[in-house]
């Protein structure tokens, strides 16, 4: 997820809190984005970064006070720091029929040949997959809807493989969805896609009742580092933790490990409580290829945003010795 | 809803925080009134209160430790500070089969014509609304069910319009209803209700679920005030705000703006957490008309009593500006 | 239910099959209303007749080919033989608010004073009951909604009492209401509507998920004599029944017998299939005080229309030695 | 849907019933294929026909005795008179990973450009569009899954319009469905499709729960043709009837009429009575352009397969004479 | 499921239909019990018969015109013409806590031992399983229930293995249970029962819903062969089929072969409509040793009895050939 | 539930805070069991602990990060600082058919003649309740499971009963059960059971949706003393409080006094905020004879273990007080 052509910025961190031998840990300034950190908004979430001209740059998914879903972009000059554009992003788009602003969410952003890709839950007669792309996250331009109705979490692979873009989604219905795989697909073209494959469903515990992809897979040897959401089911609600599995670097709909145990559960007050209690959500991840370090950046109660930290090695040790496919 | 014979007591008040540009903004020292303030109460909240003999009197939704919902009243020099009676209202009523306790809650208070009118949602084979009076907070006598169950949140206006009285309610099922929204009906003698007129449903976002008048209207020269609460439900359950709209003085069945933005929602652990998380829900609003001030009693949680402050000029600004019919 | 400035006609009558038992036997030409007998109906069934002129004269829920509701005058000479006119009833209306069509459906028709005053249930954001009137069969007038959605199954009584007017009728929910019960409701003008009472509700059996008031009451000198359908859950769907129970004639929400089995269940090809299979339900019945004959219409299906016989005295019988209370 | 490279059979006809102005008849000899024509079938519904060789071949859903969808070619010499081959249609594929059978059902079939395509709902990890063509009726190649899950009613265009291929399809959920509008997507190489537009709907009435194409569109000079089904939902579960939409030429996902009507709903014991009461479904129909007769091919009861017959001229006199948009 | 002290009668008999390949066949004189049997039943089916004193008798499901469920008994001389008594059992019991009626059907009825012993749905605090037995069908003692509720489909072996009483069960839950696998229980007093153990549960297809135990278990040298209803849920509710499996003869909770597909579903007019339309039930088979002849007691869409026939060879034939473990 | 051959150790305790007059209280160190108190863990909670050699042992419900579901033993010099084995209980058990582990939860623990019993909710296609025990909390035997499933808390009487064992359990079904009564069951052995009684079931508010026994009944003069949980529905999810009642000494399916109010409800965060929100669930209590003090275990939040405190004639009072039978 590294753009090639600018200078990589540092990234942020924080070392694991001693005693501790979590595998992924909180940032101790967490949460970094508070839900009013703009005049116009409810709660700020469910955000995507990337490096971006020595520094950091990002699309947030922020709810106004109207509690309309829309998604804005920010900057940083250290990844923690932010700040972000109260007005949403204005897209550009040719064909009415699709442009019409109905609602947007949870926005995964991409380095991917020679601009941004943003991916996002588009409203169009239901959920479904837009893509769109930025040069310099001034100008943002709508390409399409990628899937048809009901899809969310779509997330883009940062290369093509085989001469063809991948794209993870999570096919949906129409409300608060009580299933859901994770599923691939591919495409010549970014517009036109086929070629889907199953990639992994549901097991038992936390992640028994749906899961999705997360950040932009993270290339590494071995595979594709995928960390993923998954959502247990109790009596009094969803409960949303994530983990992570490594794909086929050739044919990514094919598992290689899959961990067993959650990486990250809701366990502090800003992941508990607000808007939708018991929630960590992550969207986008940070890597530094150096050090291998993560910085996962996660929405905490689809209210604010916190940040997470692991390194890649221990994760990818991690999905071995607890794989459970 | 102002009693023009007595002595106009002190509004409760408390200045916007500097920083702030809420357009409604929270007690410091909430919430007012605790969980378990009198020796029976599971819980105090959904509270209506009126000026009285230079002070304040008002009932009080009070929730035992059987998790019985019933109505106390109790009295407070300054409206913040409140002394609430232990026993419920006893009710006066002559015809047994309608005066036989089952439940009462969520109940509003208004000054009307020659005595002090209570409405609440009253347990007659199902909820509906139940209509009495007192003159004095000692004796309380039962009237009638205005309405056929299934029925909630009946408000009284706090003047006959064209020589009829009116009523908003939001007709209900009898459970959990998620779905709702306002009617007003017209009597000539408070027992009979007829002329039923629609007056606004749900729209997306904060008030998508279903929407229920909250305090008396409060009349202004532009239109009647109302106070609001709107449900939106995310995938862990319901969540109440409020927001505000402006209804035409002789036709009150006809909007003339309606706020889109909650003016409140639950964000202070007083109202995300305790018995129904993340509920605002207000009864009952003190309109001081020389200072514009505007003190609004809400329950948190449907745990505690809390308390917020606004000004009539700057909701009716908010109502206009953000209007979305 | 009768007009007594008018020839009663010859009711419709056919006698009790040779060998049975039953209270209740069903017309041996059944059904007298088939689905298309005029060129816009998908369906003809839940209906009102009542004499008129020395003849009969009926309001029928149609549903149209788009499967709009509504309903249409007819004519029969005999009570058997129906002449119905292929657009629906034209209701005159002063005010737009309320007259707009949404749909009627389900109507009863009895004389009352000086007037045959026709009840159904009325959509105005959702379904309620609304009251016309006509003097002719040629003119009808809106009067009002009656009662706040959501109602179904308003049933006027034949004349005031203690000089109110008195209706029955079913709060329900925005659906395929799962539960309901029998209410009764005064007033002094047909229009405001208060005083309301419990009068039954559900029991085991057949009458197990919901009940409703059917034709209008008949008075007899031991109470009003009320048919009402009551419907029962099964794994495949509801099964639509009707019974009868005695009601007391001053207090008529206090029930004096209520039949314990049902009269009439769906066992006939015509009741069993068709747009909603094992349904039989009675909206009108006709009654001859010299003979003590009584015809029952009711839908089959909720495709057809069908005629059943009794005898009053067998009814109070059957409703005394089952009496389950 | 004409193969213009062979002579073109009689079309199935019987005239309109003396009497009848139905606009869609039925044929007198239905069911033309019963449930249990070959030895291995519970069912057999939902087909779809085409002519072939200067007769007729068709694919057929048949439900086999331990309910096991899938489907199986038939020949007829008539399209009346119908020979089925017992075993399922054996697909060939060359990937084990989509080729594995899990369900096929609800049949389409095209001839587009040079073979006959047919399209399915199939079971992949969920309900979904398999798309293969047959050159023969003998061997069958499976070319991919057009959609990711859940889909179902994908039907093709009989040819490109602007260079692409078209297609409809209504996205669903993993059960009974009970919500579904008919959206339209395009692909360069029926593999890859985007560019997806919606089309319409649900409305009241008989089309209230979901809708979704049936039968290939017929080409008219004012638009494409296309006879869809609509399902209403009672209190005893859904009923599928059928009607009629023009659509743009050049861009179908433009509707120009819509009948406001029903065709054809389920009334007779054929479509009332089977494993699923009260449905008729359309697969296919075919077009008679000197004569301008229709025979349109249906399930009933999701249990037999039934025919009916219509004119274009007539059809399109019904879109825009009801035109309900 | 024989009486060895006692003349075994001639099973009911009518041979295959010519053509017909079908391995269950209905008898020609379907139904054999009307609804309407006896005066005060509005159905009559899901009945058990053992051969009794060179007879028949039985114990039949009536439910009343209340739609109150109940057992009584009934004698027939050939298996096929039914006398039944119009007031149902009349169960002795010491312990008035349990005797007391809810409601009771379903019964199966055997020869074990000494006697005949009962099972069947029995109401106590939800529905579970009551145990009875007589000598004579003149009278009947309540021994206990079984199970804790919630229980349906009780079945005894009719023999003691190991020295230990065996039943079949399916836990269920309080309404119209969506799920359902069968258990067996053992015990060694009939009162007091463990070591319970799972047999087998859902399929996909015609048995994807819930399966229940039918009639009494058939002792072969190969196995105990039991039939057993399936459900599938189609949109419109469910539909209820048998098959039949063999299970071991000394560890019965052990499958050696299941049948992958039905022997009968609902498909005649007596089976697809009434109370509970698309219900074939099993809840007794007769069986002649010497000839091989079993026929199967059936309730049709839970409104008459039915009766089918087949042979042991041919049902162990299929069980082995559609083996579908 | 005590172990006459040992020691008994000093029972935890605190005394009552001084301004408080409620019957049960908390310990001001709560929560004694933290959620990552292993390193294993997600959360600990409803937990059973007994005196054990001077001091206390005790099995645990502990989750693991995969939020699979186990027991735990772990010990204590003082009840309130808790040594927990990091891997779960290894159950020996013969028939590998029963043994194989799905999940175990809540248990419970009680010496019972010459050892220690624990039953626990038990995964065996299904819920129901598992038994098994320990001399030593070393070894750990499985017994059986004593019941079908579906079932939850399963609570064994800590002596037989005129020479039978007893247990209260919650009959079920198979997800989150929003029903629940509590029954007896008797045994002669521990593995068959019968002679099932219906001990009590829900009522208004706090325990309105469903209840089920809490620790082991503790033997008084008067009866036994059951505190038991109950589940309140708010539109928000699931409330667990829990009550106490008063069951007969030789029939304690005879409820002598039920306290109508909640002895605890949760209020406290770390009652309200966790994995459940709004869950106060008590599993074990333990008992010193000669203070009359009670400490009681309950998780907090399905997340944590806490700890309560009360006085056993305090109690008393209390159900007598309050009853509401």
């Amino acid at each position: 997820m590294s753009n090639k052509i600018q200078p990589q910025p540092a990234i942020p961190w924080e070392e694991r809190p001693s005693g501790s031998s979590d595998v992924v840990w909180r940032y101790s300034g967490n949460p970094i984005i508070r839900r009013d950190q703009i005049p116009s908004s409810n709660s700020i979430f469910n955000s995507a970064v990337v490096p971006f001209l020595g520094a950091y740059a990002g699309v947030f998914r922020c709810d106004n006070k109207k509690r309309e879903m829309n998604i804005h972009r920010g900057f940083s000059p250290n990844g923690i720091d932010w700040t972000i554009t109260d007005a949403p992003i204005d897209w550009e788009c040719a064909d009415p029929e699709i442009g019409r602003f109905q609602y947007r969410y949870d926005p995964r952003v991409v380095w991917l040949e020679d601009r941004y890709y943003v991916t996002w839950c588009n409203g169009y007669h239901g959920p479904t997959i837009g893509i769109g792309y930025t040069h310099d996250f001034e100008r943002f331009t709508f390409l399409e809807n990628a899937l048809l109705p009901f899809n969310r979490n779509g997330v883009l692979f940062p290369r093509r493989i085989g001469g063809r873009y991948f794209m993870l989604s999570r096919p949906s219905d129409n409300g608060h969805t009580p299933f859901g795989d994770i599923y691939l697909s591919q495409s010549p073209d970014l517009v036109h896609w086929g070629r889907h494959r199953y990639v992994m469903g549901v097991k038992d515990g936390w992640q028994s009742t749906k899961i999705g992809a997360g950040p932009i897979p993270i290339e590494t040897p071995q595979g594709w580092l995928m960390f993923y959401h998954g959502v247990l089911t109790s009596c009094n609600g969803f409960v949303y933790s994530f983990g992570a599995a490594l794909l086929d670097l050739e044919q990514p709909w094919k598992v290689i490990y899959r961990g067993g145990a959650y990486l990250l559960s809701p366990q502090k007050l800003y992941e508990c409580v607000g808007d939708v209690p018991n929630v960590a959500f992550p969207c986008a991840a940070l890597y530094e290829a150096e050090s291998g370090r993560i910085a996962i950046y996660y929405g905490g109660a689809d209210t604010v945003t916190a940040l997470a930290f692991c390194k890649l090695d221990e994760v990818l040790d991690f999905v071995k010795v607890t794989n459970d496919l």
